[in-house]
């Protein structure tokens, strides 16, 4: 293996993390931990599943820290992660399997639901900072290409 | 105006004609101005609306000539259109207001839909190229941000 291609191993292993790191904030309601992952920067973009765009940070992080304090309990299953490099920007998109309760939830009960996102970061001194979110609802599990 | 802001300007009206160029390629039923649009890369990206990913410009563009052959009549009125810098990477949010028309419509009468996409372009050789394109479907009108 070449020195290029362990350096592009390690960015894909470190964006996965990072992005990782994305959903564990949201599940421990860290709003510190978000605001780190999140790039600070008035381009910034995060669509929430059916809604329209937020831009900047201090839109953005509201919109999670209103999330965070409506979800007494959210736990995320990722599947699908799939990493691509393109020089300092990454994009991974996942399947977000997400069981979730908030205050109307039975207490043994649980919220089943599924989102397809799109999760842009870009490189910023060596660290992998979130600058575009998109979720979206899934309504078929049709695949295109097939 | 320095000669910086007069590049940003142009360099936004360039990402705004190439993203109209997008939706134009689209209703025209225009696979080669498609294909053009599109960054040719194993990387690139597109979620159409409620669906999963498809990652790579062959898989991107034979769904896009599947979607023309579907569509007997597509216009698309873009509205809410915001394009953002980052060095050579720039991102644009739209809405999507759709007018179709497929076999199963009457003559006179049409779908009417409503969709919210991210389109990330990538600079290459002085061209902005279509790098990804996830497409949501609208299910609130609630901005997260009020």
């Amino acid at each position: 293996m070449t020195g290029r291609a362990h350096r592009t191993e390690d960015d894909l292993t470190a964006v996965e993390q990072v992005n990782s790191s994305f959903y564990a904030a949201f599940e421990h309601g860290d709003i510190d931990a978000m605001t780190a992952i999140w790039l600070d920067d008035p381009t910034a973009l995060c669509v929430h599943p059916g809604t329209t765009p937020l831009r900047g940070s201090p839109a953005i992080l509201r919109s999670w820290s209103l999330l965070m304090a409506n979800a007494t309990y959210i736990q995320f299953f990722l599947t699908d992660v799939e990493v691509s490099l393109r020089g300092d920007v990454a994009s991974v998109t996942c399947t977000e399997n997400v069981l979730t309760a908030d205050a109307t939830t039975a207490d043994t009960s649980f919220i089943g639901a599924r989102a397809i996102a799109t999760n842009v970061f870009v490189r910023e001194a060596d660290t992998w900072r979130l600058w575009i979110h998109h979720a979206s609802p899934v309504l078929s599990d049709e695949h295109h290409e097939d």
